[in-house]
Order: structure tokens, then C-alpha cells, then sequence
């Protein structure tokens, strides 16, 4: 059985190790995977962009832990959700949006607190609520034990591709990623005909079918590993050269014949 | 069998993957966990409190290794030590001092050679030695044939919090999270009645019960998941506010009634 | 059975949790270790040293999967090669180079498209080629069947010490640790008689024997945990203070018995 993390956490602190800690205690010889624990503190949106990349290519069965909380304390509720085969258990605050669009939810309140820690602290939610309930998850306890089904479960509204006047369309900028690509909510359809994308002195006019095969320098469109497009530059951040960020419009301008 | 890892050898080198190879030559299938890799280099106050918060999460039968080891290939001795039924392995340097304090100890001086690396490094005794003794652990050699028991291993003072006059306490600063929250080694009796901490331009008056309750841009007390109290800010750096660093001394001015 | 990775994805993105899940897709139960995901991006060179220093410790039917991959999408080949029982993964680029050197190589062409994800992108061929090409060999298929035996794989110059007149020394920086260690590729025996390194304000004239016998502050050689003499300080940075980098020169002024 696997558990996969995905948090806010960073790894400075020993917040991820303690979460391990408490899964092995309650489950042990689970197989526990970090996703990432580098989601921006307290970005609810590109947490959820960034599980998303990342949850469907582990099998069926798998456990995914997402702890990206501002609200840890707070009202706000835990959840617990099977999708597709695979299970959620994260915070009711929309970092599930993503994985409600792919499928259908049955999505679940825990209240089951013979699940949590013994002491439920104020500030570590993932160590004394969702660590131990996704444990018992992988242990085999049934998901209906954790609590009532709910169907109010907060969604965020994911960014959509707009068509505007004269032929243009605009695009968000969904996440930069270490090498400075700038992956956008465009698809290879939005740019099948003629097109150019300005922000600054950059420009690009071009899908690329790899990162090497453009002069050096050039900004370039690429179908990302994502299935959504991505301006880069071979060797070069091309967030920098376009100088967008997370949340970002991009505009395309298209020669006519895009749908 | 669990075996755990709290380094100061960050991510960056090889380092850490290298000592996972040794044990799992010496003991195959064993689970390891990082507990934390970034312990500030060199800091042993710091590694033994990262280690303090954690280890008490893993079940009993865990081996943590500890390699916060400034004076790795000198005299100071390696030793390994049986602690409410964990066992930790780590160079006698003040590392276990939080440990040594939650229970009766037994500590070995690691003397058994022959569970070394063939050739022991001057600069590398995580490989040569703590990997390679803990894997030998792992796999259920017992403790006993690590070395002679020693009682003369080194205890650090930790901070205590100290009370002053004029209803006047001081406490300390453990560290900093990567959120910029404080944590202090004051506890909750320590602010039971009213109470004043000031520093700068940032004062703290309250204890909440969780992150969001305060208006925007307010410090305040909060019982953290350690147990201790700490000075957050919601979604802010009260670290940044405060201008305090590991080690700081937090004074609290209590109404009188706070034992 | 165990699968390392080493790549210069780092950890902010779920680049190296995707892998992890493709790996056990195909693979349950395969015990998957890093050994660095930090190599500096698109560096061959440095990749290939820091591979170099991990690789050996792990137990002999290890796999290690290598993605350091500039050339990704372009005609560059995929690789798969085994050397002393161990077997590595990885784009045809050099990146293997050092392990090339120490011992006899079978080196295929993997071109076995049957293994790849169904959808092999342009930008990420460590999810859709390289981590289920090691999957699929650490499940137990043959390491015949991933394509043909090939001859003409890439091989980088590795840097060599060399002898200059006037009884010096060329050296060269093979990286820098996170402690500011320079790991040069000068060896013990380069330094058996009197000799003085001098860079800007720094000099060196002797090898110690650990971290902590040199007074503060002196820059001192000592026999690293490769094998390699390095250069360092006492809790400081040598790097910093030597104002060198990776690839750097250092000449080394010998008393002229030196081979």
C-alpha cells in the first residue's frame, strides 16, 4: 500500500518526518512517497495544480495526503475522498479542485476522531488528523468509517482559457517550474494555426517540438509533460525573460483559424 | 524495521543517498525515514531539539541516527544509547541531550570495528561508522556487542525558562519553522494569566486558539504542536516581526498570578 | 530490490514523485532511494562525479536511474549499462562517464518502446522512459530485451592531474559541498612531500588529519571520503575563501619528490 505526501511543509523542519512517523507507527511496511513538500506556503492553488500533475501515475489504491492548511484549527473541515480509484485526505479549503474535475467524488467529512492523535493539537493537522486517518485508510479500514458523506465540499474555480475580441485569447499561467518554464492552461489546439504571445521584449511565435532544437535564446512553445503548453528557453528561465509569475494572463494573438 | 535520519548534510551532496546504500547492503528492506537533512551545519543544539520533536512519533523498536558532527575523525567518541525503547546512534557531542532528559538511558561507546566500514574516513563517519552500525542494529545484532557501557556521555544545559523579578519571566527561543513561527521553551502555565511580551515594535498580549482567529498583521501566543508555546503571525513571519534567532531570550511580563 | 535516482530536478516540483509513482506502477514494492535530485541543471560533468560517489555503496543488482538531461526530446539515445553487477539508466550524454571508467561496460540502446508510458512526451522522458525502463528491469525482465548492445556510447575527458614543469601540479576542482569543501581530483600521493597550494589570499601546505586539529580559520588538504584530497576549513567555507569553483585549476608548487 502506498502513501504519497504532498504539503507546504518544506524540508528544513522535521514536520514531514514526524508525519512518516505517525503513519508507520499505526501502519506498518506502508510505502510512503513525497510529492512534493515545496508547494508555496499556504498556496492553496498551485498545491492543488501541482497534486494534480502528479496523482494519476501511481497505481489504483493509492493514499494521497495533502496538507496545505492555512486554516488548520480553524472551522474549516477534513476530508477524505475517492476518486478514480485513488483516495484524498486533505483539508475542505479547495486543494482537491483539480481531482474533483477528473472524476467522480464521493467525498467524506472525517469525524471519526478514534482515528486522530490522542491529543489533537491546534497547529499540526497533518501530524494528529490526516497522517493517522490516511494510515488507517492504508491499513485497510473502510473509508465509510471516517465519517458522513458530504456534498458541499469547497471547489475552487480553475482557470479558464477566454476567447476575447479580434482573435485573441488569454491564458493563465498555472505554475513556474524549476528550470523557469511557464506552464499556462493552454493546449495544443489553441495554437494550431499562426499566433504570437508578447509580454515584454519577449515573443513567441513558434511550438517547438523539444527544448534543443531553437536557436539559442529563442522563447518557444512546447506541449509540456502536463499535456498543457509551456514557453521555455533552451538552457534559460524563460519565466525570467517574460518576467510572469503564477496567476499571470497570457495573451495570445491567433491568425484566425483557432477554435 | 525503521531506521531514521537527521543529518546536517542537506540534500544537495550525495551524502545522505550514500549512507542509505551502506545500510541497505548490511540490512536489506529496511524502511528509512528522513527526519530532517537541514539542521544548520555544524549546530548540535539545534539538531538535538529538531530531533526531540520527532522521534517520540515513530514506533517503539525505531534506530535513529543522528550526524550533527563537527568534530567527526577527532577524539570524540561515537556512541549509541537505548531510550524508552528507541535506540539512537549519533557521536557523543551533546546531540541526544533532549533525548537523555525523557527517559533512563543505556549508552554504549561504539567500539565494534567490525561492523565499520573497511576503510574509515577522517570526514565521513556517517558512511564509515553511524550507517553501518545502526544497519547492523536493524538486522538484530544486539546492542550490547556495539561496546562497554559509558555513563560519562555529554549532557548540554538546555535552556530553562528563568523567572525574574517584578513578576518578570525569561524564556528562550528553540528555533525558528519555516513559517517564521517562534518556538520558545515557555508552556502554557507560563502565560495563565495575563501577560505582555514585547520586543521591537511587536507586542503579544494573547494566546489563540488557532492561526486564523486573529486580526491580519497581530502577533500572538499559541501552544504548537511541540507542546511549547510559540509567537506566530497568520500567514506572516513573526520571526521577521520579532527579529529574534535561535537562542533569543523572549522576556514575558506576567500580571502575577502565573507560577 | 532497489532503484536510486539522481537527477537535476530538485524537489519543489513533483517531477521526482511522478517518477517514484510510474516506477511502482509497474514495479510494487521496489525500494526507490535518492541520491541527489540537486545536480545543478543541465550539468553533465558535476552529475556524473556526484553518481560517481554514491553508486558503489549500494548493494550489487542495484539500479540507478540518472536524468540529467539537456538533450531531452532530441536524438539523443536513451541508455541502459551494466558495470560490476550494478546497472544504470540513463540519456546517452556522458553522464556516466565516470562510472565508464571503473570497470567493463555492456552498454544497449534502449529501444524498446513496449516499456515506455503509452505517451512518451518531449519534455519528461524521466517519468515516460527512463523510470519505467528500470522498472520493468527491476521486476526482473532482461536486460537484453531493452534494445541493442552498442559500442559508441559518449564518454567525457575526465579531468587528469597534470605534471607541469618546475615541480608542479595542475588540479582540478571537481565540485564544492555544501559545507564549502573543495573536492579536488588530486590524490593523496600528489602530496606526499613538502608542498604549498596558493590561490588569492589563501595558501595550504599541509594535510590534516580531521576537520578540528588545525587552528581556526586555516585552510588545510585533507583526504576526502571519495578518495580525493580536498580542500577545507574548520566550520568555514574553503570554497569562499579559495574563491574557486567547480572546474576550477589548482596548482600545487611541490618540494619536487613527488610522482
Amino acid at each position: 500500500m502506498i502513501i504519497t505526501l504532498t504539503t507546504d511543509f518544506g524540508l528544513t523542519d522535521p514536520f514531514v518526518g514526524i508525519m512518516k512517523g505517525v503513519i508507520l507507527e499505526i501502519a506498518p511496511g506502508v510505502q510512503i512517497v513525497d510529492i512534493t513538500h515545496e508547494v508555496p506556503s499556504y498556496d492553496i492553488n498551485e498545491g492543488a495544480f501541482m497534486l494534480d500533475s502528479a496523482w494519476r501515475y501511481f497505481p489504483v489504491g493509492t493514499i494521497h495526503v495533502v496538507v496545505v492548511d492555512p486554516g488548520v484549527g480553524s472551522a474549516r473541515r477534513p476530508i477524505a475522498t475517492s476518486v478514480n480509484g485513488h483516495t484524498f485526505v486533505a483539508p475542505d479549503n479547495g486543494v482537491l479542485s483539480w481531482v474533483f474535475r477528473s472524476g467522480a467524488a464521493v467525498t467524506h467529512h472525517i469525524t471519526n476522531a478514534s482515528w486522530f492523535n490522542p491529543v489533537v493539537s491546534k497547529t499540526f493537522h497533518g501530524r494528529d488528523v490526516f497522517a493517522p486517518v490516511a494510515a488507517h485508510l492504508a491499513r485497510g479500514d473502510a473509508l465509510d468509517a471516517v465519517g458522513p458523506v458530504i456534498s458541499d465540499y469547497r471547489q475552487l474555480p480553475l482557470p479558464e482559457v477566454r476567447f476575447l475580441p479580434g482573435n485573441r485569447l488569454a491564458g493563465t499561467v498555472l505554475r513556474i517550474d524549476r528550470f523557469g518554464n511557464i506552464i499556462t492552461n493552454l493546449q495544443r489546439k489553441h495554437l494550431a494555426g499562426s499566433f504570437r504571445i508578447r509580454t515584454g521584449t519577449a515573443e513567441v511565435r513558434r511550438v517547438a517540438s523539444n527544448y534543443t532544437e531553437g536557436p539559442s535564446g529563442e522563447v518557444f512553445a512546447i506541449e509540456g509533460s502536463t499535456g498543457y503548453i509551456e514557453l521555455s528557453i533552451n538552457q534559460g528561465s524563460a519565466a525570467e525573460r517574460f518576467g510572469v509569475r503564477c496567476g499571470s494572463e497570457i495573451e495570445v494573438e491567433t491568425g484566425g483559424a483557432n477554435q
